[in-house]
């Protein structure tokens, strides 16, 4: 992936360059950057990404069919045999959607096929902003939506992988709604000061909790927190998360208690974030008999 | 089983008749309930307790030792083959010591074996009182104590089992520390009333979370409790628990959310009971969004 | 006050002393006992006041306002000079209405004479229900009601009125919604265990806070509540009250700070009944750094 | 007040500008700018500080206790007469000591006559770090110290006020516990949000609750909390606090509840504050039915 550009440099760049800057924005319609390329200068990421969406919200309907029939199935052959974008590899490589095993391949397949023949063209989704149950649960349910619902579904959900893509290609692009933030705090209210050195976790779970994916291993800093937000960057992932904080191993350390098989030991918390653009601040307050958790912000 | 009698009936039967009734509670060592015959009558099945104690407590090494012999191995070849007491085969049939894999079997007769070489004499431990992990756990903690001290822990796990076989013998035994508790409640927080109707259910865990056992599937009466509580009657088993609120689909149906992936939908709490004879009432406070929970009594 | 009689004897006595028992609940209007005699037996208290309640909301319009006429003025002229029935005496000295200063005896006459010039009847409510600053601000609300609603009103009134003289005259009376209940509980939530020997008190406060009345000092038990509720028995009355939890001193106490100064020194809860025969819990949850507290029942 | 100087300006300047613009750090007592003026250049406000207080505890204990003398009597009739530094009159007028009642005067001169009397120096504390019933709990427990511990806690208080005297002259100074800071924040449970809109007031209180103050009377934002803290700039004194929140009115607002007399209308934290430069966070999680609130950092 190139280096970020500037809006003001795009803005003053020739075409051509513009063109095969902005090309990829749009999944196989390097038409959309052409079709914007005499409105620049644009004041913002954001107006272009504006008239690049109003090119697309204009066309007519056998039109926007073949821009959407560029889009790659989801799961489906072309991802698993690599005939894709780098973006969409990348994409649906998060999810692990190109190494898909039989029985899941097929699901896919199964669900890719009902969807194209019911509504003429493949499912879109922004799958940056979700996790694999999350996907699968939103194609489901929108299988049973009616054709106009769909295909204004599709629009938006261009709308946002776009947008994310031209986040990434331009520096400082002040895109609103692009990322999401997930952090933690712990305060040990028996002693009225910060959870220092508490190690925790944090998982990304499927729905049913059977599959489990490790994404942070830490330990809290002198204030209670991470250095750093737990999530951020990037669209939180819609989908079933646990944080998982070792309170018998920190009061344990810090003298509150002695045993080995402490009433509180490991304290999962389990939630969901359904906003992959919000922010989301989940703190623990606790002592070695009770604990306090809530959505904060 | 023998339905239970009363204190004052085993008082006043013939000598025959209660050494036939007593002499199972110590594991092939009826000479205990005739050493005791004739100090009767006991003013309370603790003092009849107490006396049949005396006796083990008084007895030389030698004796003691033959006392501890008559103990089957824990998830040994006796208790897989049968060749025990109808007590001890309920009493390791709980935690399923009576039907081990192959690995496990293996396992556990290494530990048999240790112990009886280092020792002298078989581990014995008051299996009512454990989970399979906190078996696991205390044999090997056990392991490394020295002669004494395992002798005295030996009697005092005697004292534990046949406080129990008494207390299922003898009605109204009055005996202390016999049985625990556990209970929960929960409060809707968002509302200021009991939470009722909400679904919740109760997990043994292995220490590793990697077994689970369900052993209560339950809802909240209108006061946002049970009718009875959730472990009574018997020892809570040492090990680690957890209780799993359905916290979403009882907003939802309270109409204080919509979503169908609520910020809290499952919420789970982990907790350890370290006290088999303790009481244990874990509530929680809760709104779609927070949650408290602590020990309480 | 007699002793109270139970509803068989009520049954069985002859005519003239059940009217001479039941006569003094309606104030000044024997009649109501009389007019119920004859369709004894009652079921139960309930039924026995649901039959008199009857009979007075039959009363046509210028027979109910004879009823109403017979009841005193609230901290009026009657209740200052001492002209009212015993019942009366005791219901309003409960909020001191009989030893107003001028002041507070003009605005009384005012409201008063205001009431009764609107609606032709004197303002009845069951004090018994409410503290002072209550009473004061359903008078001023129930002053701008049109004229129905406040013979309506009225008559709710006497039944409530009505309802606690039967049963403070009758044996196990089961009559419904007679008596709130208010109660705590205090956990320390830094040991796990209910706080023993923590003091508190319980206040009765006006609206404005400007006025404080003592109602309860007690030092909490082995179980972290007082032996027994701490107001029962009665209806609560509507108003504003504070609990007061010595939180400072039992933490110095148990060990948990040393300092004269803590953070949490008196943990004060300002909450309002609004349901005189609720069952209030309010619970608190301490270590010496934090807290929480709800409504329980 | 001058406007701040640099340290560099302060190093570079000729000695007797330095002089006079730190002669009035220590009371009466120029000498001790005089003393350092040939150390320069200082590293820092820190190094600058400790220069001068090295001197002062260089002192023989006939020129330390004319150092102490020239510290007006706190409450005394310097202040009275208004005989003292700008200094101490800004400090002492904070707490009112200028302007005490009689009673509060005769109180004031016993203490300082005692305090003097038995250890023939006058009583000295920064008065910047105290509240009023702080200053004379302070007095009073000072008063059955030793002679020795006096002088040291003299010279203690000495650095302390003159840190804060300091740090009000020199630009950027980097001194180290020189401000505390208290905040707030309130987070609305029952929706997952911010409390936006909810009026609250913070109160400085006299140890027994007696006197009020009102500091701050304020609206959170959007977040919660306030644009900037509630006190900061200044060390907290040490004292007795009361935050109120109006929830009643906030939950009505917002539409959950209805009642104009709900459950919950202010929520009172009473709090002490012991550590004057330490940093206070007392956030509010609240529904309309139960709140809890911590010390955080």
């Amino acid at each position: 992936m190139r280096a970020p550009i500037t809006i003001d440099a795009l803005n003053s760049c020739d075409a051509a360059t513009f063109v095969s800057l902005m090309g990829e924005v749009f999944e196989h319609a390097q038409w959309v950057a052409q079709a914007v390329v005499a409105d620049r200068p644009f004041a913002s990421a954001e107006a272009l990404h504006a008239a690049m969406m109003t090119k697309v919200e204009a066309l007519p309907e056998p039109e926007l069919l073949k821009l959407l029939a560029g889009h790659p199935e989801l799961g489906g052959a072309d991802a698993r045999s690599g005939k894709m974008t780098a973006d969409s590899v990348r994409e649906q490589g998060k999810l692990s959607l190109n190494s898909l095993d039989q029985a899941q391949a097929l699901r896919w397949d199964a669900l890719n096929a009902t969807y194209i023949e019911r509504f003429g063209f493949p499912f879109i989704i922004c799958v940056s902003r979700h996790t694999r149950s999350s996907v699968l649960r939103n194609f489901e349910k929108r299988l049973i939506n009616d054709r106009s619902a769909e295909l204004a579904q599709a629009v938006t959900e261009i709308g946002r992988i776009t947008r994310l893509r031209l986040a990434a290609k331009i520096a400082e692009h002040g895109l609103l709604r692009v990322n999401g933030a997930l952090s933690t705090h712990v305060l040990d209210t028996s002693k009225g000061c910060p959870a220092e050195g508490m190690r925790f976790t944090l998982h990304e779970l499927s729905d049913d909790e059977s599959v489990r994916r490790l994404i942070v291993d830490a330990v809290t800093d002198s204030r209670g927190r991470t250095p750093k937000q737990l999530i951020s960057g990037e669209p939180l992932r819609i989908g079933l998360y646990e944080l998982r904080f070792h309170v018998g191993e920190y009061f344990r350390r810090v003298g509150a208690i002695q045993s080995d098989r402490p009433f509180l030991d490991i304290v999962p918390v389990l939630f969901n974030i359904e906003d992959p653009e919000g922010n989301y601040h989940v703190p623990l307050t606790v002592t070695p008999w009770a604990y306090s958790t809530y959505r904060g912000q």
